[in-house]
């Protein structure tokens, strides 16, 4: 059930049966020359829609824009500064809060958010803690983190998975958007790796943005493989944690 | 051509030919009892897609969360205040000056963002006059007053318009998410209309979330018609101002 | 009666009787060789006054500094950021809410406030649908719409008004302040016409800072016409609004 | 010379013999039972005027409220937070900065102001220090700290004077706004005096609003002694200050 | 009694015989060539342990950064900006507020605190009188205001005293750090006088950073017996203050 | 070598030597019945004050209080809105960079502030890649995640280190404030462990402030092996990272 196909006599119509409900969260940024630039934010969306859809739980509107302070040296990549994400963050919650939701899932598809992401909950924490803001639960998971997913991850590329432009998040896109596949010659095969720091350093280490990642073993047979996984983990997760 | 299911080197490829892009940006907020709670996001967004594709020019991710304060005592309405949206939409249009964009288009799809998206453009040129960042012209256009449609409009929905959940919107997302059509019988048939304050003034005066208009004049047929019109004068128009 | 001429005592007695206020609210910037900074403050502190001295409502402080950005290219415009109007303009609100005013009418002089404006009072209601301020109803008006006016305008200037730097609000500050009378000759004697970007752009399209008016056509006597005029106007929108 | 009375070329002409302004500054707050809401800002501003129109410095416009938290026990008070002030001034000053202004002398007439007009000066500073915009200098004073005036409001009024409400401030008003003279009976004579906390102990500690003073003794004559003086040493202090 | 090396049980012990505190505030910024940088936060840390452990109330945490912009020219000075410092205090003193203190002395070490951490603290009242936050009581006091220190200072260093790097505070630092003593020739023996503006001009005016001082005369000796002065005279202030 | 304890001509002389930086960061939150309201803070500090006068590099003040805001509800904490940290963090470090340090070493001593720690970190490399602030690079530790710390960890408590109010972390203040031992019957000996949301459901879930810890392990000696053990691993991670 995604809440922007839904009218609001549905919405309070589902909050009679729950208070809890899944926001894909991602970003908007370069994943090297063959990645999509909403990669994060789509896997997000794309795993978040089916495993509502199959355990009837409600998603909300994808946050698409997120922390890429460090790819801003590849044009299309979109970025806020962590402030504007923590104000956002907690107007979207206080918003769901408001309607009578006490727990939020964010299901985050972009490593660079958590920072962030915590920060903004804790924001929302603290309304509770020293105003009379209603109290609310939240939770955040990097999809690949969901329970088996690493070790499925290893199994399907143990070399050139990297931490950028995966091969695993590729894989998922092509299964999800087949129209939107890039083709590439990656030189090296498998992409340099090393710290990040500010954009421009980041350019300099990754010239062409990926970090450690070999993207040509992307497949739609694996992305498909790896939802069917992740779409599992999730609704388990989810339903614990909306019943906790 | 869509921003997130683009590739860093196609933007880049983009950008030798053209400085402009164009933005969707809505709410996501009651619609009525059988309007989307995504209704102003979807609309932009699918129209925004629609003309791009056909024209060749690069839209971007959508701004899916905007000013619906008033529409709070609904379930499943999303609301930023206006600091907040202000922040967003320019770190999202500093993000692409950074790259050479000088031109944004957002193509609106709710009126209770006008305000605040044009104080969001001031905002971006204050940093244009007062520091060193380049130069950059934003437009904004709310679609239903692009060349012709309000014309339009009133000949397809002379009685039963209003101002909000109109069936013009609706007809659009009934065209464009067939699979979404909700249903309900509506009381009154055409809804009272009135001023707009806080959220529980509006929940008194406007019951069921409509105002001044009967939904049930929505069909998918129109909604066709409507995109046909609005996808030839915002090409036209986003050509002209892609140029200026 | 005016607020900053007042004693507590005399609105406290006010309070008794009436919960509206009118703020004059304005700008600061230039208006072209003739016009004054001062114009588009002193024509809603005037008009402001009369009405309430008329009609014995309150009339706060004028809010003299709002949006200029774009007219930052000529010496003397001050400005604000967005962000700073709407914090400013909130704290004047809810100093006049705690007090116990329950209605806001902000006459507005300057046609660049518009979009901020809305945005301040949308944030101004966000507090009492999300936390438990007292309900507040606002509304804004920019004096050449109050009913009437713009058709008087369009006799008294049926060619030159153009609209910014127009002959009809430098009437009105020529009757208001005769002593700041200015005089110059203006080349073209009707200003170009064209859109307003940021500051730069504008001082590029529009030399000497009018926009499409020949104010040589200002005079004092239409002046008066006019305030007479929007002063009944206003009267009569205020009581309204006061008593809904 | 008024800003808001000139227009842009004779600012600009302005900026050709001198780089300083003076800026009144004060605030909207009860000033006891006769004692006008405007009282602070009325006061730096008909002061500033006089000493502008005499000397030929330049005037801005009014900042007519401030810091006046203590005194919302009170119809009618309005009050900035401190972080909206810094904000507010900030915009004005780097206005003028980026005219080329380099001295902005704060003509304060609220004692309440002070710290935070001191946080907001070293605020643009910071400006100058961390980024390139243009040196400033500001300074700001108190007009009863002028030099010659506390000895002089001391044998004007030995007994009485207090710390709010004062005879000295009262009788400027009184000589400037003759037609909004108030009376009432006062008790006692000479108000309590005491530490200022917040609002509510502040309205306990002194129930009619005044601190220590008996502005029964203010008077017409006596304000325009004081007007005088003020101007005088006032030319005198703004002349060091824009040659420094 | 030390915050910081208290337990929970201890401080909620401690609030059942006194709601209030002390909180040290300095700053982190040159003191010239032979004063340490942290001379204005450790001189009211150490003042205020000495005076809290031998009159039992409780100390908080030191505040050891604020506003030293204008130091800036030289390294290792700290600096923050008001509204980040506002933001600070109110969040330190809004956490006390929510375990029950009442009253919150800050004692300052550093002059350039005093503007803001008076906006900080109307900032504070501001939550009691517009929300519900419970009623605080706050004073904030130079050590060297504290009754009777002025004049002492006055005997000790009759010459020299200055106001920036003076003997008196580097007096306190060498006795309460004997092994981070300094010695520099300093030319000329006493530094000179002068306004303070911004940074740059600040490094002009004033070379190696000292203002009208001579701190060769700072000793030890000194340093005990102004520490002891401080001390007393605090106690009972601080008494009188958690009572009233 | 520590920056509170030095002149600014000492840190101008470490820079020609060196360009990096450490600062110790913690946290002023309840650690259970016999843990220090200092813990983290103190422990940060005590093991950077080490390691910088063995090695010779140069130590910052003390971020001493962090986000903290699930502890809130035991008397002592003191917490930050996460804005509020960004805010902080960010001008202590442009402070140093302007002064031109370009490595900045972040010693953290509280698990609660990693988020926004790399917030922060995030917001700074912004002001290089969209402003032209000079490169920065900043890292931060966990002092407990250093090489080799938490297998010893791990051997020293195999049983009982739990994740809050650790005897590890006891042991550290034992042993550096021997004169702030507490003393407290536990109860469970080893605390429970759970989820973190808010302050409310914290004290529900924890009582007494533990998470999964019994502190009766803390020793003195522990607390000197772990020092000695994160001394050694600190000064060669910072070498390093000083160097890169
Ligand atoms: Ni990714
Ligand atoms: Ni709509
Ligand atoms: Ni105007
Ligand atoms: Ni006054
Ligand atoms: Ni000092
Ligand atoms: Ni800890």
């Amino acid at each position: 059930m995604q809440l922007h196909l839904s009218s609001w006599p549905e919405v309070e119509a589902y909050l009679t049966r729950s208070k809890a409900i899944l926001i894909p969260i991602g970003s908007t940024e370069q994943h090297g020359p063959t990645g999509l630039l909403g990669t994060d934010a789509l896997c997000a969306e794309f795993l978040a829609k089916r495993a509502g859809d199959e355990a009837g739980f409600l998603v909300g509107p994808t946050f698409n824009v997120g922390m890429a302070q460090h790819h801003m040296g590849f044009p299309g990549t979109l970025t806020l500064r962590p402030s504007t994400m923590i104000a956002c963050m907690t107007d979207w919650a206080n918003s769901l809060r408001r309607h009578g939701f006490e727990r939020i899932y964010w299901l985050n598809g972009h490593g660079g958010n958590t920072g962030t992401i915590s920060a903004a909950i804790t924001a929302l924490y603290h309304d509770t803690t020293f105003g009379d803001a209603a109290a609310l639960r939240c939770m955040s998971r990097n999809w690949w983190e969901l329970a088996g997913i690493s070790d499925m991850i290893r199994e399907l590329f143990p070399v050139g998975e990297g931490s950028h432009a995966t091969p695993s998040e590729i894989s998922i896109t092509r299964y999800a958007y087949p129209e939107a596949i890039k083709r590439a010659d990656l030189m090296p095969r498998i992409a340099p790796t090393g710290p990040v720091f500010d954009a421009k350093d980041f350019k300099r280490r990754f010239p062409d943005g990926r970090i450690g990642s070999d993207p040509t073993l992307a497949n739609s047979g694996d992305g498909e493989r790896l939802v069917n996984a992740v779409v599992r983990a999730l609704i388990a997760e989810f339903g614990t944690f909306a019943k906790a």
